[in-house]
């Protein structure tokens, strides 16, 4: 049985990787055809894609699946029409392969172009939002990787009829997108596929930090994602408190269950008193439990906040408050306690705001804005598969760009290594073209 | 005894977690004053290093270590003032740290920079070359990251004075640098810092096939470095013979013991006959063993090449040969049996180049040239800590840009995310800028 699973799934990450070195050829043109047929596809197969929703909704509802969870679940005619204009704008979005990255000259008649290609074959696990299969599945096909799939068991049913639409689309437009997109059934499949380091180049989890961390430990496949999201916002000496209590407002209360949120406020202890009690009343009115440390405490009413809190991601309308004694006091707390996910800063003072954006090691670093920027579509990426707190490869929102790597072209006209050794040998030039 | 060692490594490594987030904040010149520093000190400290590696050579020889080995292993006169040399070019190189990889308007008021940043902690592990830790440390220090350093054990004396001297100068150039270059003394230490995957951010093995590997299986750090190099060149039906013939010896012969070295010669059967008597002769000249399949050796002088030969670095004069019908099966040959490393086309026709250098995924492609110039010295890099053939991150001679990731700054004025959603809301201008 379980050798069964693995021949199965090694069948068809074998036919991804095949796929994979035919995508890396195909013109633009024909990968935004692609895009575009699968986008018809979709509307063409609304009715049954909607049904097969219907179904596994119900099914969720008789598990009495909780109520964010079923919301997430639906795919209607509005989100399908949100898939179909997340296409339109990601066949607008420049070309992620073949872009010259460099050009350098090595001697006469030779020249070193470093040019962006397609990763190959890319695992992505999703939980229970079907939408994300669209989202994932076109991304990858814009920038010319094979994809294999696993969803949510809830959404089985939808997402199974978004991959039949998907794959009609794409035979449809050309036989050499056979195998580029490939749904995963089962998570022992799943399993089976991070074994396959010498077919699969990228894993890419979006779910549960538990489910992030559990892959990490269980493959030898690069994992690009992030395991948790304890953002910051730090309130500095000459900060406008106006402003400050805005952002931070936003950055906790405007969405609090995703990983940008804000979870620890830091605030100088030159401006605690003016600013807590105010910042507190606003929270008051959200709703918002506050847990502080001493100085905190002191000056607004809120819980006690343990060493446990500063480590913690509430993904809810909780916020541990901590009063430091500088920006230097500032950065090291987010640096030890957070999560290189998204942290800023609300101050006057560039100077101040540049020395926190070097010193903090995360992938996205703010000023007088709130951390709940830190998003593809806002940062104009078109859409993401993922947000990376990883310090390879790709960090912070991770769009068309994060799935492409680079390979090395070199244009010779018969140059020999040799030639560049020993008494009266060619010297190389190494001129930056360009 | 091995918690012992497990403190002692962590101790090290949080030593140089603190260091890398102060590393990130120092000016070029600071990098560029310690880089000049260490160069005056190694020549300060000659006859210690030199007297050190005289002691290394003596033990090894004692050991009988091989005559090759014993030349890698040698640290002299002449190696040091390499060692200076490539100080000054790693000098003149522009700062990899702080680049402008892209700005986008998000709107009025909200600038976001990707700006790119030092990865951090690296941890290295070299054979017996005492110049790569010259070479690994400097780089790294150019580039902004800290580095734990694992050397050879037969060249211990010799890395021990060059880490006091490279130690002694960063001490009299800037206190921030403490930490930022430690030299791990065992395996069992080495082995011990693959677990502090909180701590370290990358790892870059230089060595054989068997120490990348059993480093990848034993760590979820990111590794980055390459397990083998079995390259190819193609010989295509309208290639320039006499050319074929220079490239090719030169890929086999100027230095065979490399990874950048061709161990598979694919021919198309329409030039066979022409190419093959004339490539053998010159190998015959140089003492290469040639393995054929059928069709080669029904034309030339050569051994049985078996399935196993078309999947073996040899590191040798030993060369596989094998008459492809087509460049779409020299292709299919390099995919399945090569090691993404790097692989040539010898040929007239731009467009077959084309199709060649885009089909196969390699980190390295190259069109009528030797694969030997897959070498970041050659590349212009500087210098390089080592070949990729991961497909993600870096890929190919990884040099100081390999060392680097990006962050994303946003500049704000005290946007909320709130405000641009529901009625009337701000829209997002996604304007690149420059």
């Amino acid at each position: 049985m379980l050798s069964g699973i693995m021949d199965a799934i090694r069948v068809a990450a074998e036919s991804a990787k095949s796929a994979s070195f035919r995508l890396a050829e195909l013109p633009l043109s024909l990968r935004n055809q692609a895009l575009m047929r699968i986008s018809e596809q979709l509307r063409a197969s609304a009715s049954s894609i909607i049904a097969a929703n219907q179904k596994d909704l119900e099914d969720a509802k008789a598990d009495h699946l909780a109520s964010p969870l079923l919301k997430r679940l639906r795919y209607d005619e509005a989100k399908l029409q949100e898939s179909v204009d997340q296409i339109s704008s990601l066949v607008a979005q420049e070309d992620p392969v073949g872009r010259v990255l460099a050009r350098t000259e090595l001697d006469d008649g030779l020249v070193l172009v470093k040019v962006s290609c397609p990763i190959g074959v890319i695992g992505i696990v999703f939980e229970s939002r079907p939408d994300a299969l669209v989202q994932i599945s076109t991304l990858c096909l814009k920038s010319g990787n094979a994809v294999l799939l696993k969803g949510g068991s809830e959404a089985k049913r939808t997402n199974d009829a978004l991959a039949k639409a998907i794959k009609e689309a794409l035979y449809q437009v050309d036989g050499r997108f056979e195998g580029a997109v490939h749904l995963i059934s089962t998570r022992e499949e799943f399993r089976a596929l991070l074994a396959l380091e010498d077919l699969v180049d990228l894993i890419v989890p979006r779910g549960s930090n538990e489910l992030v961390r559990s892959i990490q430990a269980s493959t030898k496949i690069p994992v690009l994602g992030h395991a948790a999201g304890i953002c910051h916002t730090y309130i500095h000496e000459d900060a406008d408190l106006e402003l400050a209590v805005k952002v931070c407002y936003d950055a906790k209360v405007q969405y609090p269950a995703v990983c940008n949120a804000m979870e620890t406020l830091l605030v100088d202890h030159h401006v605690a008193k003016d600013f807590l009690p105010r910042m507190a009343e606003e929270y008051a009115k959200a709703g918002v439990e506050l847990r502080g440390d001493e100085a905190t405490r002191s000056l607004i009413h809120a819980g006690v906040a343990t060493e446990q809190d500063w480590a913690t991601e509430y993904n809810d309308l909780i916020l541990s408050i901590k009063v430091v004694g500088s920006l230097a006091e500032a950065v090291e707390h987010i640096n030890h306690y957070g999560s290189h996910h998204t942290d800023a800063i609300i101050a006057r003072s560039r100077e101040a705001a540049e020395k926190f954006m070097n010193a903090v090691d995360s992938s996205s670093v703010m000023w007088n804005c709130s951390t709940r920027f830190a998003d593809g579509y806002r940062y104009g990426l078109g859409a993401e598969v993922g947000i990376s707190t990883s310090k390879t490869h790709a960090r912070g929102p991770v769009g068309l760009e994060g799935l492409t790597i680079y390979k090395w072209k070199l244009y010779g006209s018969g140059q020999a290594v040799a030639d560049y050794s020993g008494e009266g040998a060619r010297r190389y030039t190494h001129r930056k073209l360009q």
